[in-house]
């Protein structure tokens, strides 16, 4: 059964159960979240997660990292590495977009390694079975998907709105630039190389069939996501919206779990308006977003750019957001980047929480400030999103009062107030 | 003459003239702007400024950062190499808040060194003078003020809405944080320990007739400011602010500019009323906001924390972001922290700018989006923010082919679009 399936009949369930728990909320509405598809649960029924999530309507912000090698850049360890930071950190989701070679061997590492939800992009691995992407068999396509439910994934990116009807619109936008997805520009090309539809659209029950068997919570990807922000909101990705739309239907009557991918670039003034939009044409589903980035001139900043954006649509419905690191638009990412592009996700994503209401977000942030009253060090780094960095700050620059910080020294405001000094 | 009475005589100007050029505001606008008290031009009438800025409605938003030494980290050197980075990455106006010793050599360093609008907390010298807070003279005050007028410092904050009634409505309010302002907090003592009005409001025509000679802007502080989300928008901050929109006029009709500085601490849902409440009771003066900050927990990433609120708040009305960086709460910041604060600002800027409909914003990113696209990195480069940061993440992580990036290599969704690879 899926966990739609479970909702429906009430049936108890450990991971509903720690999920209802951890978010303190109510069983009974968790499993309308299901049914509804206003919720998921991305979790292969074959694998055990230690620390499994729900996303979704009423839950908190979650926050997704993406690893993964690159032709260019193929260290597994090192993807490893990013992978177990990002667990201590707070991840509650990872995504394996590798492209570079031995792509099973550093999947399988992760599906060792991964305490949370692990995503895939199918497509990518049967890209690089062929030799080049003309030549992509759909089989393959079927069988690839087939393969990486039984192995564990949890969910899977599957760019089923990429149409050729998407397609002749994108043709008519003139866009700044036409596609950003990776995904979507592998299939945008085979589509027009082979002159076939997209197979995942094409053959999307049978894919709906292995979703349902194991479970897996489908991420129906944005192939045609605004790449700049003249492009934000335009044809092409309002049509492809509504074709996902249409899709979350069918897998919601299937009983198979899935949730909507979204923009990329777009301006502060759209992002509200973007959100709603996402709602209404799919049906309440979780939206996961990437960025959105507020400007496309942040290089080397792009982290911020994005956490700007992901705060402001995470308070207006996103439910998901997808990190970028500093390194976006220039590089694969390092170990450092992952670090801060994490923490600046999971910022935006608290400050959403707080400013939709949520009490356990609002309490962190009275805690914190309690601590900062006093002076007390330790439990300020220990409400800290990172730790580590905090507790650096503090070591680099030591005042020679302890009660105070270096900003100010002995014209700390705080003790001024309190009389002290 | 101040800019206000040049405006009123419609005079001929070479900085209002530039002022209008830069930003694409014709000049009568830009007149009008002064002339109501909601333009105003930091400079005073003795210092010449090779990039000067108008702060305020219709114009781009303005970035401050913050330099200055403290008792615990007192190296001049240094902070001149803040000021030089500073101006070299795009910063408008500069504060020396030290509050270490030599005060008076840095300032002098910083007046000879600077090529954009310097302003100080004159508080901050005459609270140095004394032997400790209760023994601040109210004549030292207005000295110093005095002072750095003639030295040419072209902007003041003043506290002057610390005034007695102000602290009886923070004594009421139990807040979570009293007070968080370094210049409000020795005010706030002063007039505890001596049962005295604060000087700056008992004595504020004092203050307007040195503003007036020099024409000094006046940047009225909140020394109410919340440091903790739990405090914002409550009695004592609410309180001065309108205490501070009476100052606004008293200034106005004699001639002073002046601006309003704002909070702090304030969750996403509480920005855009503050930006409104400040329009309503100050009568449309520009804001210059510090942060706002969306959450308490941001330890080691305040910089991320105060763009998310920064860009927010300049959408909706904040014309001047001051910079916060990531040692915000935990140390007097270093040349690293200076870089990542001031990008975020200005990153935050640039996006409610681009929000607001700037052509001149858009138009910038419309070229980093045609340049991306075609994978022309020394155009990217030049139209970051930060270029030595974006080429320096491009030299870090080489790819075998010059026209992608690691992130991608041969799947480049670009490329692939195109036909290529």
């Amino acid at each position: 059964m899926t966990y739609i399936e479970k909702a429906k009949k009430n049936q108890d369930d450990k991971v509903l159960s720690y999920i209802s728990y951890r978010e303190g909320m109510d069983l009974k509405k968790l499993r309308n979240g299901l049914k509804k598809g206003t919720i998921v649960v991305p979790k292969n029924k074959n694998r055990e997660i230690k620390k499994p999530c729900g996303i979704g309507r009423g839950l908190t912000t979650k926050v997704n990292v993406n690893i993964g090698t690159s032709p260019d850049s193929f260290n597994i360890q090192k993807e490893i590495q990013k992978l177990e930071l990002s667990v201590r950190l707070g991840a509650d989701a990872i995504m394996d977009l590798s492209v570079g070679p031995d792509l099973n061997r550093i999947r399988s590492e992760v599906l060792k390694n991964c305490p949370i939800p692990i995503g895939t992009v199918p497509v990518y691995e049967a890209a690089m079975m062929a030799d080049d992407i003309k030549s992509i068999k759909e089989k393959d396509i079927i069988d690839v998907v087939l393969k990486q439910a039984k192995e564990g994934i949890d969910f899977f990116t599957i760019h089923a709105g990429v149409t050729r009807e998407t397609i002749k619109v994108l043709k008519k936008a003139k866009r700044t630039i036409d596609i950003v997805s990776r995904g979507g520009a592998i299939l945008a090309r085979w589509m027009q190389e082979n002159n076939k539809e997209n197979p995942f659209y094409a053959r999307f029950d049978e894919i709906l069939d292995i979703a349902k068997e194991y479970d897996i919570t489908l991420s129906l990807g944005d192939g045609m996501r605004p790449g700049s922000i003249l492009d934000a909101t335009d044809g092409p990705q309002i049509h492809e919206l509504k074709v996902l739309g249409q899709l979350q239907k069918r897998a919601l009557s299937k009983n198979v779990q899935s949730m909507i991918e979204g923009p990329g670039h777009v301006p502060l003034d759209q992002i509200k308006k973007n959100m709603q939009l996402e709602k209404k044409y799919c049906n309440g589903a979780p939206f996961y977003v990437l960025g959105p980035l507020v400007t496309d001139v942040g290089c080397g900043y792009d982290h911020i750019t994005s956490a700007i954006g992901g705060a402001f649509a995470a308070w207006h419905g996103a439910d998901f957001l997808c990190y970028v690191t500093p390194s976006e638009h220039l590089a694969l990412p390092d170990i450092e980047d992952v670090r801060n592009g994490l923490i600046a996700s999971k910022i935006a994503a608290h400050a959403a929480d707080i400013a939709k209401g949520n009490k356990r977000a609002i309490e962190r942030d009275r805690a914190m400030s309690k601590a900062r009253r006093n002076r007390d060090w330790r439990t300020q780094f220990s409400l800290s999103f990172d730790q580590f960095k905090a507790e650096e700050y503090r070591k680099r620059s030591k005042p020679k009062n302890e009660d105070v910080c270096t900003m100010c020294s002995r014209y700390c405001p705080i003790k001024i107030t309190e009389g002290k000094e």
